[in-house]
């Protein structure tokens, strides 16, 4: 398992006159070897090779498309050592984590192969023909969801695993028929090679068309333009910064055939401290809060950065006792020199917000990179008068904000902008003022959670990993659970085609014993 | 029923300085009465009025968004001779014709309405907690789909009942719990009127939150950017022209919350006449597309206007009889003045591409505004050549294409743009053939038809009236039948809500008798 640093260009490795080299973050070190920066020449052989494997590939019996999933799950886990040690060195995120996170990384292929092998997904609905109808008969109509087209993958810099080559939008892509052409993050290239060779290994074990799958690598921001902008690329995941996702869906935009970005861009994650609730459980809210801050070092999508709660007494105790938790948690290492400098500025401009006041720091910094746990204070009308404090700061930086009453509440929840997630911590006698507040929250969030923590994102059938613009660039859609395969599926209709043209899904034998809506009903229910 | 020309602002019957007056088609004069231009603070009052209704109408109960949907129909149908008699004048489509659309309209209404009810399109799911896995349990998480928020809808020329103000745009989003404000066409403002105030009267009937419909009318091509521009529109649902489609995709991308537009913006709809088809039923087949392309003076969306066919003797004779049919044609009148002369504009262009000839043209214009039928024919190495003939020419013109050989054929097909449609005129015999192109009709149409013509959209569950860009902007979706609602709806997950605060699709009781999807599989199968 040598890094060569090379590109994954179908099966052939490339080489390229530019490279660069990944830094530990813990030291602020390079690392060997020298990775290879993909030029625009790369970048059309790889997303040529996915459009000529688009339609072998689709077409593949959903069983050959599932056992590849799971086989790349397998390959994973064969190189699991060696990819959780390289990630940890480019990453610093600790090998616990790591490992979860690899779990994580194949229950959710194994979880897409069983999505994929059932079928459902494709959706197969048929409107029988009507020959006796009148005025008009009826034609037989059969529409069934296929590929949208070869997909560009964008690696996240906070999930090496399972936002990755091999992560969430990769997956979905795949079980849903479309080649991937990942775009390497380049804060961990070496780990993104690793994941990269155990993907091309089980292409190859399944005896996958070549350009089902290819990996560029480089620390140039053209490259993903290159990528975005390539005819043959139907769709975009990512997942990233507010400015990547809205640059990037810019340049989709202005294509000459415009596709569709499906960025995810992280938010600020409201928690709500319902008035019983923040009394009856004050410490245990506390602890959890500060737990779930600093966790990462708070590099999650859904770390919660703003609380919410009515002024008084008890929420001043609330800030207090987080003031003296987080005081006590150490600074920790960021993921890159960029995500740490860029968590400095934020937690500065922060300061700088009329209203805001500094309520508590973590301790010290003792190595380069290393982000300080961060607490502020404001006031709902203050808050609601500065744009600035609904940015996110990508880190263990968070803002409590008092409202006066509950209208004032309610105005602050309809000054947000959108969200992942929105938490409400509550007792039962809490319920009817959560309630007036909860239409408000279904507007502004993708998940709403009740007496638990944002961070932590199942992947299941359930969740919704999505929200309203800036959370992402497409309310419509979730980038984790298996919803997420509905971003890269179209509807075909076949009209009046013989059973010997149609797809397997739609044909009058059923060979798939799929589920398929019948004149508007299941069948078999 | 007496036509008054304002614009209808939720209850509210709003008056303007500017007004404009309809066109009648058929004799190029005025009507009356004079119909008022929307300004920007009719656009801000109906807006508000929508964000405003927007909980309270997707909080309604399903049975009652149905019963809604439904009383627009009945109200339609109190008014159906007054409504097609004036539409009859606005548009100078037959009153035959008219009073088909009508029954399509309503019908379009009842099976939403019937779909609303059944309430599978909120799409339960519920992955039950795990409290006992390990390392971690996990939580209660439960899914459904609400309304994205107020839809704008523009109202189609081609279409002045069923897409426009009561048409599958509106329908869709009101079932799918968004209120609409329609951007009435100008074309037929005084039908729009009509068919707004039976809306208005439904919603009245039904005690409908004031601004679930609003109706803005004028002639200037900004209204339509007010309504895209404001903030409480959360999408748009458009059909017509690649011009104005385009030109709303940008805005809205452009918005400080970007927005999707869902624009169906037309194509060329080739057809492919196969050997042994071509031979064996050639008259039947000249028939079939004459009467398709001069259909409606040929102002539908899935028109044919691309013929594409093996070279020799037989696509000759085809050609020939087809010229021969298509001269004894009449010119017809055509929907409007500007309609027209882009038409003749078009066919000009068309007449002035290399290696283009005039096969055949239908009987001269004996009135105002009538388009005259036109056949052209090409190979497909002068259309690879010439980006010129893909633009559709709206109206009643089309291009014969004849390909040296198979290989041809599918280099053509491969260079065609994205289109709504493609047909396929096969015989048994020709299937291999088919079989051979059939993955790039995937890739390039929302619906393939075989032994049909496009001309005809069914309203069914297995409809696809879409297509890859530039048929639609979003090939994802589809603007006819049920799957249409999918446009307008966002997925929200519900972590560890109690019993008390769930909606009635996600309850433990399961009030509505849904089928939901419990941890994959759907219960009751």
């Amino acid at each position: 398992m040598t890094l060569t640093g090379t590109l994954l260009i179908g099966q052939r490795d490339a080489t390229a006159s530019k490279h660069f080299r990944a830094v530990n973050p813990a030291t602020g070190l390079e690392m060997e070897p020298p990775f290879a920066c993909a030029t625009p020449a790369d970048v059309e052989a790889a997303c040529s090779l996915a459009a000529e494997a688009f339609d072998a590939y689709r077409s593949l019996p959903f069983e050959k498309r599932a056992i590849f999933l799971e086989t790349i799950a397998t390959c994973l886990l064969e190189d699991k050592d060696v990819i959780v040690a390289r990630a940890h060195l480019e990453t610093a995120l600790p090998l616990g984590r790591l490992q979860g996170e690899m779990g994580r990384t194949v229950g959710q292929l194994r979880l897409f192969a069983d999505l994929v092998r059932r079928g459902q997904w494709s959706q197969p609905c048929i409107d029988p023909a009507l020959p006796d109808r009148t005025p008009m008969p009826r034609a037989d109509l059969r529409q069934r969801r296929i590929g949208v087209g070869p997909v560009a993958v964008f690696g996240a810099s906070n999930f090496p695993l399972a936002f990755s080559a091999a992560g969430g939008d990769t997956v979905s892509a795949l079980a849903a028929g479309c080649p991937v052409v990942c775009r390497a993050h380049p804060a961990h290239p070496g780990t993104g090679e690793l994941v990269g060779r155990a993907i091309r290994r089980a292409a190859t074990t399944c005896g996958m068309p070549e350009g089902v799958f290819s990996l560029l690598g480089g620390d140039a921001h053209e490259i993903g333009a290159w990528l975005v902008q390539h005819p043959a690329i139907m769709s975009v995941g990512f997942t990233g910064s507010y400015a990547g996702g809205v640059a990037i869906s810019r340049l989709a935009a202005q294509r000459s055939v415009p596709i569709p970005v499906f960025a995810e861009m992280g938010s600020i994650n409201p928690v709500y401290l319902y008035p019983l609730a923040l009394v009856s459980r004050t410490e245990a809210l506390v602890k959890g809060f500060v737990d779930s801050l600093t966790m990462g070092s708070g590099q999650f999508c859904t770390n919660p950065g703003l609380i919410i709660a009515l002024e008084g007494k008890d929420f001043d105790a609330f800030v207090s006792l987080a003031a003296q938790a987080l005081g006590e948690r150490s600074a920790s290492t960021m993921l890159t020199p960029g995500i740490h400098a860029a968590y400095d500025r934020g937690v500065a401009q922060l300061e700088q917000c009329p209203g805001v006041t500094l309520v508590a720091q973590g301790l010290e910094p003792v190595s380069v990179n290393q982000g300080r746990p961060t607490l502020f204070r404001t006031t709902a009308a203050d808050f609601m008068q500065s744009p600035e404090m609904r940015h996110e700061v990508f880190g263990s930086a968070a803002l409590l904000v008092s409202c006066t009453d509950f209208e004032e509440m309610r105005a602050l929840t309809e000054s947000l902008e959108g969200q992942l997630t929105i938490t409400v911590q509550m007792d039962a006698d809490d319920t009817d003022l959560v309630r007036r507040l909860l239409p408000i929250y279904e507007r502004k969030a993708g998940r709403i959670l009740v007496n638990a923590w944002p961070t932590g994102v199942e992947v299941c059938h359930a969740m919704v990993h999505g929200g309203p613009f800036p959370a992402t660039t497409d309310t419509r859609t979730t980038s984790v659970g298996t919803a997420a395969i509905e971003r890269f599926l179209r509807p075909v209709c076949y009209q009046d085609l013989p059973d010997s043209l149609l797809p397997p899904e739609l044909s009058y034998e059923n060979p798939l014993n799929l589920s398929r809506l019948v004149d508007g009903k299941m069948q078999p229910e």
